[in-house]
This record gives structure tokens, sequence and C-alpha cells, in this order.
């Protein structure tokens, strides 16, 4: 199959930016749908198209092209990917995947009804029905549907609810009192061959709530380990996937593991792996997707990886200050996206630095991370 | 400067593709010139020009188009590099540099005149010489330009020497009772600093003359790994080179390490360092070349590589065959060229092996090539 798929992206962002690049190795012919006509991956694809992947007419259109479509982002219309296969193009994962997976409420329900242990939640069809649900608060109220990067999610307590309730459906989580945030990505091909990737640690912000590092290895016992493996492999067989599949677990201060969200693509918790892993997350969801054999999931050295984010202030043509000082650092590798604009806070690129020790590899992240600016 | 460099690569093969893939996470902006219109940088690049290297108006234009100018071949014309160079271009390596390096004959007088030890040689303008130089057999006859890859090197004795002697200006080099052919790469940016990778041994087929594999780090003593460190930075230091600098020497029987031949460009006897080194060779030119701080040389896994060539007795458009086979091997990874059409003996692409020893690495590759056939 090798040397003459055409693969279709829809989404021609970072993440479709670092398939094309492990698709190099493939020889692969790549197609790219997005509606950025300057998108990171515009001058790498094979052939670009401007549109919107959330358009019935332009996914089909576009899908019609390709022997094998996927996906670097889940908002995308499933009902072109539904029709697609029934042509017979494969679309992995499965349109009915996407499905569930962008619609969070569908997303809990899934859980449930499979016994994977996710949070405790109701669904809300509007602000209105928050009433009903005073006794469920505190919570987290995620939008259903087009949340992405923290956007769409916020916490409701009995105090704020009256002002700043999204009014669109949504679900209501109930706080879980965790330990850690963890990620594990897995992989399953057509063949049912599965490998899961060594847990990695969210590292929060001690003042702010964002994720401020990931951490790879985990650290955390051997013990929950194995057991958020093995939830995310049961994951994976629940939703039958072909392609990566990565999933966002709270572990809980009583050890318990759960399920927060999936991603049935390559996610920010696994850029790491193109550095410190024998095989990278994005070599992977190919191999997975193009039914090859999957490739070596361990890691040869601690990692650390931090988000390079546009500084706040500027917004315009993108300039790099400090990257001299960065790569000095032994260890450190940057990965730039290749957009064009910054802006307060987009994600311009990943830093990955590699030591004996995930301390150690903090340490320089955070080193790293301080001496570039992202500017207009 | 990243973010808005324009790299001008001449040649658009696959040394070429793999840097352009580096480069990809350094956000650099690449132009091509090659003869080939469908050559394996073609849909990667930003622009691409279909053009000879060799000829100086084609470079000169090609290269007034670039912030920055590097090859991946030295048969390009240097006069255009030169004049580029006048005019502000930057050219690396130096197009002094390429000059000699593209003559045989003026590359030995460097040696020569810099104290790097290398085989005795003569210099022959035409075959009519060598009848003045029979004392000098048995001697390897070297074309002074244009021999690439094997081709333009031949062994003469007193008995062959009337029938099969090259008739163009050419090297005799006396034969050297090697024990082993390794060698080293390493890299030079302009502020000075330097950084050497392991050595590579060369594996030769027991039964034909060829490299069959190709071992990293090379089976040596610290000792001569240490001499053969030294003299690949004496080499480098004498070109006063910027960019990367493959070393390739001779392992001699009494314990000296000679140099043969250098290539100032990546080389095929890096390829495993894309998957066995924390830093690839392919970044570490771009890195030299853009003054940026050179990047870990050290590997940290023990690699076997193997050149994946076009399967004899087929010539056209190229198909790949037991690939899933050769991926199932765990720790190998295939690196294909994107080359259309496939020749008998044509470089298609490459496979490395990681494994904990090289003996182990070098059992993998060999499996892994028996299953691949690249056919028509």
């Amino acid at each position: 199959m090798i040397g003459n798929v055409k693969l279709g992206i829809l989404g021609g962002g970072q993440l479709g930016r670092m398939l094309i690049q492990a698709g190099i190795d493939l020889n692969l012919y790549t197609l790219i749908l997005d509606p950025d006509a300057d998108a990171p991956c515009k001058q790498l694809c094979n052939e670009f198209y401007h549109g919107s992947f959330a358009d019935y007419e332009t996914v089909y259109n576009f899908g019609k092209k390709c022997d094998l479509v996927t996906i670097e982002i889940e908002h995308v219309n499933c009902d072109a990917l539904a029709q697609l296969k029934k042509e017979g193009v494969k679309v992995f994962p499965d349109p009915e995947v996407i499905r569930t997976i962008q619609d969070k409420g569908l997303q809990k329900e899934f859980y449930k009804k499979n016994n994977i242990p996710t949070a405790d939640f109701r669904l809300l069809k509007d602000a209105s029905e928050l009433n009903a649900n005073q006794d469920f608060l505190p919570a987290f109220q995620k939008l259903r549907t087009l949340g992405y990067d923290g956007r769409g999610v916020q916490k409701v307590t009995a105090e704020t609810a009256s002002e700043k309730i999204f009014t669109e459906p949504s679900v209501l989580e109930k706080l879980v009192d965790y330990e850690k945030e963890i990620a594990v990505i897995c992989a399953r091909n057509e063949s049912g061959e599965i490998a899961v990737f060594p847990a990695t640690e969210l590292v929060f912000h001690p003042e702010f709530n964002l994720v401020d590092y990931l951490i790879a290895p985990a650290n955390i016992s051997e013990e929950v380990s194995k057991k958020a493996a093995e939830l995310a492999k049961n994951v994976l067989e629940a939703f039958d996937m072909v392609g990566l599949l990565a999933v966002e677990m709270f572990l809980t201060k009583t050890g318990e593991v759960l399920v927060n969200e999936v991603a049935p693509r390559p996610h920010n918790s696994g850029h790491h792996t193109m550095k410190a892993n024998f095989t990278s997350q994005f070599e992977q969801h190919l191999r997975a997707i193009l039914n090859l054999p999957l490739g070596d999931t361990s890691q040869h050295s601690a990692a650390a990886m931090a988000n390079l984010l546009g500084e706040p202030g500027y917004t315009g043509e993108a300039k790099y200050e400090g990257i001299n000082e960065t790569l000095e650092i032994p260890g450190v590798y940057l990965h730039l996206y290749g957009k064009k604009i910054t802006k307060p806070a987009r994600k311009m690129g990943h830093l990955t630095a590699l030591a004996q020790t995930t301390a150690e590899a903090q340490a320089k992240a955070e080193n790293a991370r301080q001496n570039l600016k992202i500017i207009a």
C-alpha cells in the first residue's frame, strides 16, 4: 500500500504538520483541508485545499480525492466522513468514534455504558436546567461540542452559577479531588494490534490553572502505571479504535484512575515522543491507520515538554527571540509550527528537554523556556 | 534569524529531502535546485527549480533568491557560489572548500599540505602517464572529478593497466592494507563550535566489494576512536569548515588512521543518526550553517543501517514488497526517499535497526532487508 497511498488529513495545523513530517519516511502523498489559507501544513503537503472541515460538501469532495482520510482535530463533519466510508474511502478513526468523542455528552455516556471509570456527570440542555442540579455543585461545566484547548470549560459553584453559566448544551461534571493529571497515548491498527506509550504527567503552574510542562514518564508507581495503561487499552477497545487515542486521566487521592476525556488523534501530551521515544506518536498514528505493524513505544530518555506560546501583548508576524540561548542547553530540542502570525497564548511551537531523570529534564525545559520569546 | 531564513539547497535528492524534514522544526523556508523534475524534494520544498547545479547562470540566479545556500552534492558550480558569496549571500560550506573537495586531486594535495595522514598518491593527467608510474601499481585509480557512489573508482594492477585505465585526469592511490573502513561525521558552526559524532563502521559484503551495512558505534578501541575523532576535527579545522563534514577513514592493520576522502555535507554514513542519536546529522548541518549551538551527538542506541537498493532486473515505477514483514521486527525503522522510478541498485531508501549492541542491530537489519524488495 505504501508509496501510493493518498492520505487526506482534515486540519492543517501543527498536528497535521508533524504527521506529514513523519510521513516523509513512508513516502506518503498528503492532501490537507484547512480553513486557514496560511495553515502550517500548506507548503509541506502535496495538495492543499482551503475550506471548512465542518462543511459536508467540502469534506465530502475533499475525501473523494483520497484513499484514506484521518483527522488532526475532532470538530469535523462526521456525516460526510460516514458517506465517504460507505463509498469505500478508508476513514480512521471511524466517523462514529469521532461523532461520539466530539460531543462531550455522548463521550461521557459512552464511558458509563462501557463501565469505564469517569467522574460523575449530568447533561444540561440549557442554562435553565441548572436550577434542578444545584445539589450537584460545585462542578465543571463543559460545552458538549466545540470546546478546545481549555475553552468551553469552567468551574461552577452555587455562588457563581447564576452569573456565568454556559447557555448551550453542556456536561456538568463532579469535581474530582485528584492527585495528578496524566495522559496515556495508545494505538491500534486495523489488524487489532495494540501498543501503549508510557504515561505522561501534566505539571500545572503553581499559580495559574494552566498546564505548564508535561513530563514523561509520569512520576507514578508501577502499579498505577499498569492500571492506567490497562484503562487506556480498555477505552481503545471499547471504541474499536483504529489509529491513535490519547486518554487523559485523573489519578485520585485514593489511587483510582478515572478517564477525563480522550482525543482520537495525535495529542499535545505526546509531543515529547518525537525526541524521547523510539517511535513518535505521529509515526505510530500513520502505522496504525495504514495497518502497518506498530512501533516500539518505549522511551530512551526522560523528557519534559513545554508549549511555546505567543507572548502576551504581541499580535502579528512572528519573531523568535532567544533561540540560541535555548538550543545552547544540552538536550533541548525545538519544534516550531510555521505559524506566520503570533497572538497572545497561541501555540507557536514546543520544546522538548531530554535528560536522565524527569526532574532534570523539567529544570532544563524551564530554563530553556525562559530564554525564548515569541513576539511580533 | 530562524523563521525568516530562505535556505537554498543545491540538489533535491534524498539528502536534501532529509534536510527539509529536519528543517521543518526550525521553520525554514526552502528552495531546491535539481536537474530531475521529479526530484524527491519537489513536493516538500517551498520553491522548486528544475535546472542544472553545474551551470553558472542557473546556480547564480537560484542563489540570488536565497539568504543562505548549502549543498547536498559536491558537483556544483563553485564559480557561481563564489560570486554569490561576494554579493553577500551566505554559502556554507565555503565555495573554495567545495572546489577542493570536488576534485580528488586537489583534495589529496590538501591533505599532504596540511599534514593529514592519507594514502600515498600520484596525479595522472591522462592514461599516457600510467607508463611512468608502473612502479606505483597495484593502486586505485580515481577520476579527479564527478566520481560518485563508487563510480569512477577502479583497481589497477600491472596486469590490467593496459586495458581498463581511465583516460581522464585521475588520482592513482596506493592500496592500503586496512583492517576496517570507518567514517566520522563532525560539524562546525560559524562561531567555531565543533561537535563530533561517534565513528561509524562500514561492513562489507563477504563476497562482493560493496558496503553491506553501516554499524554505529564502530567496533574499535577507545584509543582508535579518540584518534579518529581527533583526525576528523583536524580536517574540519584545516578546511575552516562551516557545516557538516563526513570523513571516511582507513584503519590500517598497524593501528594507523588515514583519511580516505571527505564530503562537506550530510552523508550516507550518518543516516542512522536520525534514529540512534540525540541529534541527527541533518539537524546538525542546519544548526551549523545557521550558526546555532550544535546538538548532542551521542547515541542512545546501537545501530545498523542498510541502504535499500532497487532490485536488479526492475526499472520503472517503484513498488515496495515486504514492508509489513520489515516493520514487524522491533526496532526497525524505514526511510523511503520518494523516488518515483526504481532502477537496479538505485538508492531508494534505507532502514535503521536499533538494539543494545551493534551485533544485534546488524542481525535485525539483515533480517529486515531480506524481507524488503523494491521492484517495478
